[in-house]
């Protein structure tokens, strides 16, 4: 979307309802839910919300990519943390955790969508949450047996909508769990897991992230 | 249902592939999904299934009580063991894990129902756990400030379908995600929690609990 060009300020902030409502009903309600329905939580006419979004599809896939852009910065502020390893991977979770409401992500009930700018994001976020990692096990603030994928699946799972309980309830078990999972990846006194990690491409695959090109 | 007349062979039979098979529909695409599907997924005729199950609401309760049920005798297993506490939360977690497929509950994306017998279970579950949590404390082998309502919001998290991703992958993410977590309970060198717990009345007033009865 960088391409196209810059939008006039209330055409801007349309756009911006408009998203903003699609994120609301997609993680209420599925991508499924009716454009107008979209259009309606926006206040906005039907007719602007089709002249920036023609179809379900672009409105679904800008709303990913948005997601993703919002995981790869907070996981670029985490790295670029001076501070400790263990503290940047607490800010890593701090910052996605902040952010939950806004994300709609294959692994947070959104579709797979694969198209080269989402293969690309979701590539830069695993090699960035890497390279935290590898600065804690190195730090030996980390065990050695925990990959990426652990630690993109744990996010998923504390940043989905917990049914029912209320926002501020469903934020603070959230915040509680992920203490308990960051204190737990210490090495002191770590056992073997149960079972083996996914294997990059394997896990990448079914995510949308090109199989061929993470097979390592 | 206990008080029903004992099913013939071949009834009970049908009643078990209509509970499996709405068990799958309602996981995969939430209790909203025609009757006839589930029939259909069961491999029963319609007037089998409204036979047992006058309505939807019918077959929803019988699903949920079936998946408190089996959440309540994983914990009641797990408060059985003679072994060490931690060795108990272990067990707690990996026996509501290996039943994960059959789980449909609140906070697992099913709705919250009303009703006495379902209250009833969801009490024993907390009381279960209270239990197995008071043994560790005083062990000392998990941390003070962990409530039941964390260890039954990280069980819910764990146990529901991660989109996209094949079982295989998703039980291993699960399982790995679980011994991190356990090992994060563990009092050395906790530090404060981030936010406070729900009290139980509180957290329960969503969940169906009734409230009234559980504001300690």
């Amino acid at each position: 979307m960088t391409t196209e060009p810059p939008l006039r300020a209330d055409a801007q902030r349309n756009r911006e309802r408009i998203l903003a409502a699609a994120r609301e009903l997609f993680r209420e309600q599925g991508t499924a839910v009716a454009l107008d329905d979209i259009a309606r939580r926006a206040g906005v006419g039907a007719g602007t919300l089709y002249r920036r979004f023609p179809d379900r599809d672009a409105l679904v896939r800008q709303v990913i990519v948005d997601g993703f852009e919002i995981c790869l910065a907070a996981v670029e502020g985490a790295r670029a943390e001076p501070a400790d390893p263990a503290v940047a991977l607490e800010r890593l979770f701090l910052r996605v955790l902040e952010q939950r409401e806004r994300l709609v992500l294959p692994l947070i009930g959104g579709p797979v969508v694969r198209e080269p700018r989402i293969q690309e994001l979701q590539h830069a976020i695993r090699d960035t949450v890497e390279d935290i990692l590898v600065r804690a096990r190195s730090a030996g603030v980390v065990r050695d047996d925990i990959t990426p994928e652990d630690l993109i699946t744990a996010a998923a799972m504390v940043c989905r909508p917990m049914p029912h309980l209320p926002d501020e309830m469903s934020a603070a078990l959230a915040a509680r769990h992920v203490a308990v999972y960051l204190h737990g990846l210490r090495p002191e006194g770590a056992r073997p897991l149960p079972a083996a990690a996914p294997a990059p491409g394997d896990f990448g695959r079914h995510v949308a992230m090109d199989a061929e090109q993470r097979s390592r």
